[in-house]
């Protein structure tokens, strides 16, 4: 192993050297996972920030297939990095806190070893001759780059897209080089539908005549159309539908006026034009081969069997982060991945953010006050301090209470959370279905329960949660637990949510598969108040507190507590104990809880 | 004008005879819309079935980009035709009863004047030199094929896809020619995303060095690379993502053995290979560049006002479809036609339909059950003679309750009907949110009501309604009636659907503003029944009769006779009848209607 300062490994005119760009050179030959072998290996990375005496606080970032080492500025007047709004002092990966390193990966062309690189075999760039690499080695190549730097263990490793895929190889076969892992709009491996685009540009570079079987190199000409072509079709698929609308359809038939060969008849064309011949100026078409057939041989695990099985094999922390409107990598390969997560009992959040900005929504501004905060929270959690730092054990607490937009009561004392906390025994793993911002989780979490798992709608509840420290998942309740595996924690608590679950049932009967005891409370429709109101010919007002009236309420469920144990003696359910509350009150019932209860509590089991 | 047997009109290969295809020959010049002209043109189109005496059973098809004349077999040992599942005896469009009739569009390659055919000024192939040609010029040749024919006024014109464009122009343009139109996933013009993609496409066309600039025929050479990728690009496009992993995820990296120069390292590879190669063996590059450019121009008017413009002029009935897993044109697009039709008061029925099939849906078997249905429907009620012609006027109708499979009651006399019909004014206008399978409508229809519309969402329902000869609109009375004008019916009618929708506050604002009048019917919470039943500490089970318990209820809305009054007083409106019922008891009731009536009809206006 030598380092070099940067030099362009061989005369064509891609391997351009970036300005900051070190370069690590490894004279130890790269055994290939799909066989052949890579003699040397350079590696062009930038690095920002200072790695801390006990190079604890490394994060490495992986970009995705078109970008390079350049994450972020160095300086003010140094060119654009690709996520600036990412990477920086004060940004969510906050540079005068973390070490991040940033390499360009194996198969580019911006200095690491890729098609363009002198092949010292024969002496010239290797063109056709760069043997099929796969995600897994261009992560040995980062590994000897992270050895090289003297770093044991990542704090963790971040990446969009293909980046996501070095990710998640990242943290299932090299468990121990790393505290987190944060894959964003990545997926397992790809849709068949990605992967025919990807196909239909290859096709596109390898037939154009320009390429001359890949070793166009020095030719003066090289399959600038086809990669053109390919870039267009990409281009395609990172925006949105939606985004794209924007964009062009209202100036639809007036197009801007672009020099180009190709079409520039309509908006979206005299855009495509100039997003095509721009690439082929800045990207090699033989890396765009090599890193796009990367990508399409990922394959984390295609069967659910499969995937559980590499993911088995993790030990760190997750942050898994998808988009609405992403119709590349979709929120449900998110979802697959964070399943078998859950699946495993592994410390996971996740959230689909909502977003118009298609695949490329983790690289532009409009959704940084989600995608950044979670990243920021993630990373101070994974450093063992997180953001909020309030003594969430005080159930008064203000600063929490002024947290909870879509909390039920959230302006008062929670009696309810308080005989909830006493009903959950000391050290028991807990399941929150519904978990808002994590109020009653953080209470726990401070009374030392290790194992807490929040279930949460509302994505700025999901980003809070973070920042107090939790693991928590955004799912919509009536879309099911299946993910969850058979008595899988001792306790799964379900409060005030209840009466806004259309399908009652379905998630009662999950509970009870997945916790050992569950904990529900809701209102009680029998309540003395509400029997009165029906007797004058009124219908109850359940949530009349927060200005829910008949027709606007979030209560679509109505029960009463006799409803509920006949419920629970038809389905075969045991019921352990019932709290009755009367919260007007702020006690306890005594007698006759279907009367006098507001707010019922009940422990179950199957 | 002359009519000449078949022939091809030049050498190349494409314009090969259609075995039963006839030829009419133009001799007057056509203008095109976008300038210039063609000094003869041809079409090779095939016909079904007989015409009638008075020349009233005529169905146009236009097919889409890549279709011909060959719309269906002629006989059991004749070619597969494109549309076999839905033309022919007994099929949707039944060519025992229908004269059908599918000329080759212009531009085309496959017997109709098109880039192929011999340009009698030149002597050679147009090439190139064939002008622009819009969607308007295409139905100006179709024009001349029905003039020839005799036929003044086409039963209806049935097209899917730029078909569906040829569909439009006929029914806006030229609005006398036509009794029924039939657009089938279709748009009033392209997404930005599909037009990019048909840009693309182009791309790869114009720039493959074979394309001679459009001037490649009889040089042995053919831009067939440029046009397999622009066939690939559109497989991916005509298929859902669903549709996809089914067919190639589980062998993905399994493909067939394909001998294609292009790649075929995965299944979707191997399989979009095989299209590509394939479709440069039936299909003209020129004509793919003329028929996605003259769809990409397609603009029925891409802004709300200038759709509503050319909507005004249509004088038909209208039947549109879209199928949910469409991403090429996709529902929302046939929804903004739908909604100027209805905005202009012009009688249509539509359906999204369930699909797992995507763009090509209208062409598979999987959904024929649904479109096929409708399609038949349709055409037997532009024919006058409705499926279904049992008596509807009938309340105690078998039949008829038989096909309610969602309605409420359905197996019961609806007293709550026969007291609606009572409140509605001999020949009103009547809009029936939630109509079910359109049973009240047809009561109204059999006593003579002219303008009566169906809302309904289940889409056998939406079926059944045609069968029944209404015009009913498939859609979700949560996502709002934007799309009616104010005061366009007499009476708007919500028939016990109000305790199941949850923005019941918009809904109610949103009759108000459409009907003169509006009529509601909804189940009484304070009922005496309900009242005793939370007197004994249980929750009223409004609709036990059908089985209905707290936890999986359809209603979501619990509201008493005098809540709505309280409602009706603070939004200010004006309750001008009340009509209470005892269903049980089957009779009218008088005295204190809030205790005892179990449902509840209100009259009521702004």
């Amino acid at each position: 192993m030598a380092i070099a300062p940067f030099e362009s490994s061989d005369s064509n005119r891609h391997a351009q050297p970036l300005k900051f760009a070190r370069q690590a050179v490894f004279d130890e030959p790269l055994l290939l996972e799909r066989g052949g072998r890579l003699p040397q290996i350079s590696v062009a990375y930038e690095t920002y920030g200072r790695l801390n005496a006990e190079k604890t606080n490394a994060v490495l970032i992986c970009h995705a297939l078109s970008g390079d080492s350049h994450v972020a500025r160095h300086q003010a007047d140094d060119d654009p990095g690709w996520w600036d709004i990412v990477v920086g002092p004060a940004r969510p990966i906050d540079t005068d806190r973390y070490f991040v390193i940033c390499p360009n990966v194996l198969g580019g062309c911006r200095g690491t070893t890729g098609p363009n690189s002198l092949n010292p075999q024969s002496g010239r760039p290797y063109g056709a001759d760069f043997p099929v690499i796969t995600v897994g080695d261009i992560v040995a190549v980062q590994r000897r780059l992270v050895d090289h730097l003297g770093i044991d263990r990542l704090l963790a490793v971040v990446g969009g897209s293909l980046g996501g895929h070095m990710v998640l190889h990242w943290a299932t076969r090299h468990p121990d080089r790393l505290a987190g892992a944060v894959p964003i709009a990545t997926s397992a491996c790809l849709t068949s539908q990605a992967l025919a685009f990807d196909v239909v540009g290859r096709n596109a570079i390898l037939r154009d005549p320009d390429f001359q079987a890949g070793q166009y190199y020095g030719t003066g000409r090289a399959p600038l159309v086809g990669l053109a072509i390919a870039r267009m079709l990409g281009h395609i698929t990172y925006l949105s539908r939606e985004g794209m609308m924007e964009k062009f359809d209202a100036q639809r038939f007036k197009p801007r006026l672009v020099r180009s060969e190709f079409e520039t008849k309509f908006s979206v064309g005299s855009y495509l034009a100039h997003q095509g011949d721009r690439f082929g100026e800045r990207f090699d078409a033989n890396s765009y081969l090599a890193l796009s057939m990367a990508m399409d041989l990922f394959d984390l695990g295609y069967t659910r069997e499969r995937l559980a099985a590499a993911i088995r094999a993790a030990r760190c922390r997750w942050l898994l982060m998808s988009f609405t409107s992403d119709w590349l990598f979709l929120p449900f390969q998110s979802q697959e991945i964070v399943d078998a997560l859950v699946a495993a009992g592994q410390p996971v959040s996740y959230c689909n953010i909502q977003s118009r900005c298609g695949h490329d929504a983790f690289l532009l501004p409009d959704d940084l006050p989600v995608y950044g905060e979670l990243i920021r929270a993630f990373l101070a959690n994974l450093d063992g301090r997180p953001i909020y730092t309030l003594p969430a054990a005080n159930p008064a607490d203000a600063e929490t209470a002024a947290l909870s937009p879509t909390s039920i009561f959230h302006s008062r004392h929670r009696l309810d959370y308080d005989k909830i906390v006493e009903l959950i025994p000391p050290g028991a793993s807990v399941l929150d279905l519904g978990c808002g911002t994590g109020r009653l989780l953080a209470r726990l979490a401070a009374r030392g329960h290790k194992r807490l798992v929040g279930i949460e709608w509302n994505e700025q509840s999901v980003v809070h949660g973070l920042r107090r420290g939790l693991d928590v998942v955004q799912a919509d309740l009536n879309q099911g637990l299946a993910a969850f595996q058979d008595g899988q924690f001792d306790i799964v608590v379900l409060s005030q949510t209840l009466q806004t679950v259309t399908d009652v049932e379905r998630l009662i009967g999950e509970m009870l598969r997945i916790g050992a005891r569950s904990i529900v409370s809701f209102p009680n429709m029998a309540y003395r108040d509400h029997r009165r109101r029906l007797k004058q010919g009124r219908a109850p007002q359940i949530g009349a507190e927060e200005g829910h009236r008949w027709y606007n309420t979030p209560n679509v469920r109505f029960l009463s507590l006799a409803d509920f144990e006949e419920f629970c003696a038809e389905k075969g359910i045991a019921i352990h104990q019932i709290v009755a509350l009367d919260t007007h009150a702020g006690c306890r019932v005594d007698g006759e809880p279907n009367l006098n209860a507001n707010v019922v509590i009940a422990v179950m089991s199957k």
